[in-house]
């Protein structure tokens, strides 16, 4: 039914009313005061979200350049670096420190398993002579809806003294709890279609002292990336080019909206969606592929097995118009994923759950109590 | 008046309201069909408007960002480059050539005049071994309302025969007759917020079969900037990282209503815009930065005497709401500049003299006969 899509993948998420009408004001210039107050508000506001009391970056970017930038700002060629790769996204950073001629080290996990922070305690304590200049991790792995154990991974860079923490933190900043300031993590890029609840195209990036430090004697070459002179600008409440107006405008307007719900709040949300997507999905007998200790808040991975993946989306999509996500890479086909990160309701979930129902009933897939799901999610609504 | 301002500043410009309209719409997904379509119209429409059958690729960034992946794309370090510098713009690309180790150099002129095509013929001429690997340059230089005489220089370019022509033409897309194919130009990037008619947020880059073949051999780093994996992707109707697909729909809104504007009716109404308004500014009495023949269709640089150019500014905007550009670097107080790219009418250009002639008699300046700046721009609306 035409203008009746509902997006529940994990990115872009759905934009509150408010949101999308800031967005449509006309443009105003980004060298006067008035756009020098949207910057002061939103920067404000962005270490409000992040917890940090670190500069945090506004770049006109997808997630991947941000994320690009907070690698390159701080290293030279030939720098030794452990990635952490279990997923596209953890994927794609080893790829961008090959590209930059970095001595990249893959620590691995198989898709849908989180990484496995021993590995990454073994590594650096055998760095002794601190050639390790910086551990690069996913989060959230978009990709497979696994969350890593950041916070005991950090505790083991932080303990090496020397490597920095660098972390993308796409899908779980503005879902889970990444206090920045209190793990001390150096280096963190999210992107603004993900918990910000606005349309792609801003990225973010918190900097601290240490990476700050290190981007002194950094030599990969940058400019557009250079997050040195959006340092500088940021002080000064601009932007060293043109910035995305409008997206500033929405970013505003959504950054009021999460003041305005508290951190806890949101999280808990987030908990409260992914507890109900799980139960939902459990009982209604189909596997799902990340494990309780490792769910990501933002997106739920499903592998269905007697019904095929992709016809669950085509029908969802046809019959109801709601977008899943499928796989990627060698998870195409074999999974769906479920978005509920961002501007995403109890309702949404419920709604959710129901279209897939009957989807699984349009197929004839039998395997489960017609009800189940929804059943499931309502009790998981109800007790928490 | 609050809501009131009318921008007259070289971008971002002014956006019509179906564009706004179009852009306040829920986002989609962007590796959905519907998606792929919208990605299918605007690149065709992309190439009606460079007047192409290049690529013409569209990033996540501002002006700088695709221009230094138009640079960086199809260069090695130490390569040798000529770039001309005749303005804020022109220097910048320098300093990107410069931070990825290029081997520069620059050919200047004094900021308001242009680059002297003459000096690119006599250094492209000399280098018998081919080693020149690229000429950086900006078309319209927006901090001066200078034009560059790119026919000429890129003719000398073609004579070298191994040379990449670079060309930045924020400014001059879809303002004057930049006929890509025609001309052979290799590499051309522009951004959103100028000719276009959309807010900030887009870059676009058109690359020719020999800056690919360049490519292949090219060995600075990227990975975000990377030409290469845009094009692979625009091949299938999609981007490689996620897309502002609210200004995807801003463009595509937009690029209609050049479609039925038509080019060469665009072409003109700028000639006519620049024309009227340099006429106005004269019999005004202000003396204007660029010269007649080197006249940008973007913006009109003025360098008044007996009243400060930032006063101007500041009544126009205070008692007007109409935001001018001011100098940039060393030109910073002693011009403004007057804005007429892209979403602009002649009834703009009248309102924005008439209130300068406002603004002149509330600063008590005397040098000119009231009322002559608006009879100087109807004339020439007149007989256009």
């Amino acid at each position: 039914m035409d203008d009746k899509l509902m997006l529940m993948i994990p990115g872009p998420t759905p934009v509150p009313e408010q949101v999308l009408l800031a967005m449509a004001k006309h443009p105003i210039g980004h060298r006067s005061a008035d756009f020098g107050k949207i910057m002061a508000e939103v920067t404000a506001n962005l270490k409000w979200l992040h917890q940090t009391q670190n500069d945090v970056l506004i770049l006109t970017a997808s997630g991947t350049g941000v994320m690009e930038a907070g690698i390159i700002n701080f290293l030279s060629p030939g720098d030794r670096v452990l990635v952490g790769s279990n997923g596209k996204f953890g994927e794609r950073w080893a790829e961008v420190t090959d590209a930059y001629g970095l001595n990249t080290e893959r620590i691995t996990a198989e898709w849908g398993k989180p990484l496995d922070p021993e590995q990454f305690r073994l590594a650096l304590e055998a760095d002794v002579d601190k050639q390790i200049k910086a551990v690069v991790i996913t989060h959230s792995e978009t990709s497979t809806g696994v969350i890593n154990d950041l916070e005991t991974i950090n505790r083991h860079v932080k303990a090496h003294g020397k490597a920095l923490i660098i972390v993308d933190t796409v899908t779980s900043l503005g879902a889970t709890n990444v206090p920045v300031d209190a793990w001390g993590l150096d280096v963190v890029a999210s992107g603004s279609q993900k918990g910000y609840m606005i349309p792609p195209g801003l990225g973010f990036v918190a900097v601290g002292a240490k990476a700050w430090e290190a981007y002194k004697t950094a030599k990969l070459p940058r400019y557009y990336l250079d997050l040195g002179k959006y340092r500088k600008d940021a002080a000064k409440n601009t932007t060293p080019f043109t910035p995305p107006i409008n997206l500033f405008f929405a970013l505003q307007a959504a950054l009021r909206m999460m003041q305005a719900e508290g951190l806890e709040a949101i999280f808990a949300r987030h908990h409260r969606l992914l507890a109900a997507t799980r139960a939902a999905v459990q009982a209604m007998a189909m596997p799902l592929l990340a494990a309780d200790e490792c769910a990501s808040p933002a997106i739920t991975a499903v592998m269905p097995s007697g019904v095929d993946a992709e016809q669950i989306r085509s029908v969802m999509k046809k019959r109801f118009d709601i977008v899943l996500a499928g796989g990627q890479d060698h998870l195409k086909g074999k999974i769906f994923r479920i978005g509920h990160l961002g501007f995403v309701s109890d309702r949404d979930v419920l709604t959710a759950i129901a279209a897939l129902e009957a989807t699984l009933q349009e197929l004839g897939h039998e395997g489960f109590t017609s009800g189940a799901g929804v059943a499931a999610a309502a009790k998981v609504f109800a007790s928490h």
